[in-house]
């Protein structure tokens, strides 16, 4: 407490101008988004803090004092990305803060939930170690369970009731992650006791309620769930925030929502934009480098008709305020983090400064000083931990005289769609001949926390796969290892490669490696620049190509494959599921 | 847990129509002051919480609700007082409620200070007893510190970081209450520590800034506090907001900032409103029947030029979104509180109806059914602990040769500013002489709660007092006992009535009792109505008029003498204080 306490001390006298500031900003034009405002505002930063925005700061300057001169610029807050999954992107914590930083994002709300899945919640002190060095904060909100799959599969570490009730009283948890419609609808006991602690401990409850309205809506509002992430069209969005629930534009690579939504804004006399802000939920690095980040969204916004002042109220404050951290992040004001923009135009949103935690950090999109990796320690290596697999693993075993069998496969229709489909397939020595002709192939999930050998074995079909195998240790939600293939030798290689390498993705055909992108950290994220893995992922993108899948992004797809939470049909280590009765299903229909 | 998770499960399925509800209101037009849209709605009601606000909500009717037709009328949250010290009122929570829910108050936040003040923390227990049965709710933010003495004046129960930091962990706390700008600026360790508690434990910090503006707002600021209730004026109110802190303005009954303050609002472009409120501190039950309440403030607003729809959203969601019981509170929304109110006409605010807690309670500004009093408890009886007193103990002891001293009298200019003004005074065998003549009376606390039987005495003047005495049970913000007078035989029969009577405020003349206002609870409060209390005011008001003081109102004013923020004189058990030096001072100056 004692070091603490005169850090604070200091922080307070800086702020009554009775200590020098570090650096001054001068000759910039405040966008004051409390008041939707616009005037020349000086600000003053102490160590990382702002400390005083007024016309004129010069009582705040020493001889130390660094100035910087604004040139007659916007000053705008740090975006804030209201709901990411950052995991998804396989970039490391580091890698994707070098991506997004020089975009504005300066924080994110994140549920780190897929960190969770291997390193469990203890793992995570390493990432946010990680964190506190880098020019991106993250509000953590833990997860409201793991793992998020019905029936639930294995994962490393479990989050329940009990969990919750104790992760909710720690000062670095801002609020309970991603609880979904489905799990209040089925009154799921678990669910309730931990919405319950969240009432006593004043955490705020997020939520993920795509397609509620009406009844379905007022009853999942009933749980306290304060903000929504998911809408698919602008009525949705306007129903939900009429009653009473801050909702948050979702704009992600895989899943284009602003466009719709924003017509609640623009369309409609009110003022819907005070309680709306912005999200990516998963952006990959291509995405990032072409398009931008919660940059990418303010420009989408205005362009759609929305004031420059309203859009960035939305990516700043409104999120600030939804997620109760305004008293941290979203406006240019004393004791705010000062993470702070230079804007050059407003109605183009162009950047050309970055400032977070009171430092210059990026500059015309390009960080100024690539960051610095940590040293990783033992506890984010070794997380494959299962034995070598063999051809015979992969393996469909039915009767000795069944001549063919009627299967379910997993019809895969993009990345949210996957269908049940009936195919007959050929049978030899009691073993299901998998067939390419068909565009039938064999998919396993391998549990790889050394918990259980789990494996499980399907069918999926949509994948137009020629040959080999393809296979990848990030998987969300559970990461267990997930491999898709027409050739049980190759599905074998590729699955040892994983085991072999500590994780990664990797494309296998006639018993080579066609391609393989490593994810040393938990299996599940990288090190390398965003540059470098858009290089890899496009390599994986070439080989799973030269094994025949006319799929948009096989690897990518393939990885949803586990999640329960997506309609109709998933795999995970238990086996095939049915995401409507939430039961596994027998994926051999007929023996004949 | 298990009483707890079935009305969770009971009030999710009334949000799904599951249930029928309780209670409809159609017909009405909803004020959204989420969007700030007005359009027809019906609600649903299920044990005191809102399940749906649709434009049909027959689904959730069965054959027991009970069916409400608005009459086309406007349906306004219930509204909410963001900073109220309700025992200044000397009513009981209960009697209070009688006088402001007809108003359309619904909510309160509040510090219950003065109650902890005589009964302590523990003591509030049943006092959240007795709130549980009113329709109005109350917020309670635990005081940064108690007492708010600067030296540390005698009460009950102190509270200080540790008792803070284990109070913050509680369900039913929802924030650090009144943290003064000195206790900041001064950095007093043990309000640093509680603050760096309520950063871990995510509980805001309220303030109390009079008049910081600049480099002195900015040190404020560095605290961490996210609200403020006094500006006092509208320069003052804007530097505020547009520094990030969320204003409430004050308007009591002794204190009218209103008009002044609004001008932020009416004079200015941009969304200043988004981030003020409304709150009265203080109020006495003739300005409630005189005026109103909350719906007051909302008229005086709206006729100062603030929209009605604005005026409205300051005195809920802005409210609530400040305080951060938007889930709970201050709009019109499924899992909100079923406070809601019939308005007939917008612009004059004419409230017709309220609802609190899903019954409607009041109609026309009269409650329906009078509030049941609970049957006090010991614990909240018998508080003035204390021997009874003797006239000697109102002589102050010179030395026997003195013939006159000059001495220091704390000079009344109105409730809130008393000033140094010395007097010459006789001296006979060593006791200095009363003067009504100069208009010097004789003031003394004593302290009540049988700690240490401490007892001040001091010189005050311009209270014109002719004979007699007065004296109070109820004092800000310690409640010791404090009596002023001109001869000490009637100042201590004054005293011994408030200890055999166990409380209240009393006039006394010539050995005579003129009036006595009982306050039983705690010795602070009353139970009876608004309207007897009014008569009893009126009835002590006209007593120390009897004995010659001519200030508007004699008895309230005395009762803010110990209050050492109030400059620049202040008198508590301890002696008499200088408010600006924060020390004692001996009030003879000097001896001849």
């Amino acid at each position: 407490m004692s070091d603490r306490l005169t850090a604070f001390k200091a922080l307070i006298q800086a702020g009554g101008a009775k200590r020098p500031a570090d650096l001054v900003i001068q000759n910039g034009q405040l966008v004051n988004v409390m008041t939707a405002e616009i005037y020349p505002a000086e600000v003053a930063i102490y160590q990382g803090k702002i400390v005083a925005v007024d016309p004129d700061v010069s009582a705040y300057i020493g001889s130390q004092t660094q100035i910087i001169d604004a040139q007659q610029q916007y000053l705008v807050p740090g975006l804030i990305d209201g709901h990411i999954h950052v995991e998804c992107s396989k970039l490391s914590m580091t890698s994707f803060a070098e991506a997004v930083v020089p975009h504005g994002t300066t924080s994110i709300v994140s549920g780190l939930d897929e960190y969770i899945s291997v390193i469990g919640v203890a793992g995570l002190t390493e990432i946010f170690k990680e964190v506190e060095q880098l020019p991106m904060r993250v509000f953590w909100g833990a997860p409201f369970k793991t793992p998020y799959t019905i029936p639930a599969s294995t994962i490393a570490d479990n989050i329940n009731s009990d969990v919750q009730a104790q992760l909710q009283k720690r000062a670095d948890v801002y609020g309970v992650w991603e609880t979904v419609r489905e799990a209040v609808e089925t009154l799921d006991e678990d669910t309730l006791k931990t919405l319950l602690s969240a009432q006593d401990n004043h955490q705020p409850v997020w939520g993920c309620a795509p397609m509620a309205t009406g009844t379905k809506l007022n009853e999942y509002l009933m749980s306290g769930v304060r903000v929504d992430h998911e809408s698919y069209d602008h009525q949705e969005l306007l129903e939900k925030v009429r009653k009473g629930i801050n909702v948050v534009i979702r704009e992600s690579s895989v899943t284009h929502f602003l466009a719709e939504n924003i017509r609640a804004i623009t369309e409609t006399d009110g003022q819907i934009a005070r309680h709306v802000s912005f999200c990516t939920d998963d952006v990959n690095a291509m995405d990032i480098d072409q398009k931008g980040h919660l940059d990418h969204l303010v420009r989408l916004a205005i362009a759609a008709g929305v004031a420059p002042m309203t859009a960035i109220q939305m990516a700043t404050i409104n999120s600030a305020e939804a997620y109760r951290v305004d008293d941290q992040i979203g406006l240019i004001a004393p004791n705010r983090h000062a993470d702070i923009l230079f804007v050059s135009d407003l109605n183009q949103f162009k950047i050309t400064k970055v400032l977070a935690k009171g430092q210059p950090v990026a500059t015309d999109y390009q960080i100024d000083t690539p960051l610095v990796r940590p040293v990783r320690p033992a506890s984010l290596a070794n997380t494959v931990v299962r034995e070598r697999v063999q051809a015979s693993d992969f393996e469909y075993h039915v009767a000795e005289s069944a001549q063919q069998v009627t299967v379910q496969t997993i019809a895969s229709e993009g990345p949210f769609v996957r269908r049940a489909k009936t195919k007959t397939l050929a049978v030899q020595d009691g073993i299901v001949q998998i067939d390419p002709a068909q565009d039938v192939a064999l998919i396993s999930v391998l549990e790889r926390f050394g918990k259980n050998g789990n494996q499980s074995l399907g069918f999926t079909s949509g994948w137009t796969l020629k040959k080999g195998a393809m296979a990848s240790s990030a998987a969300p939600d559970d990461n267990n290892l997930i491999v898709m293939g027409v050739n049980p030798a190759d599905m074998a290689l590729a699955v040892n490669t994983l085991i072999e390498r500590d994780g990664g993705q990797v494309v296998v055909a006639d018993g080579e490696i066609l391609s393989f992108l490593p994810l040393p950290i938990a299996g599940i994220v990288s090190d390398v620049t965003p540059a470098e893995l858009a290089i890899q992922e496009k390599a994986i993108l070439k080989a799973s190509q030269a094994i025949g899948s006319q799929v948009v992004d096989p690897m990518f797809y393939m990885t949803f494959l586990p999640i329960t939470a997506i309609p109709d049909l998933a795999i995970t280590d238990l086996g095939n599921v049915d995401c409507n009765q939430l039961t596994l299903f027998d994926p051999i229909l007929e023996i004949q």
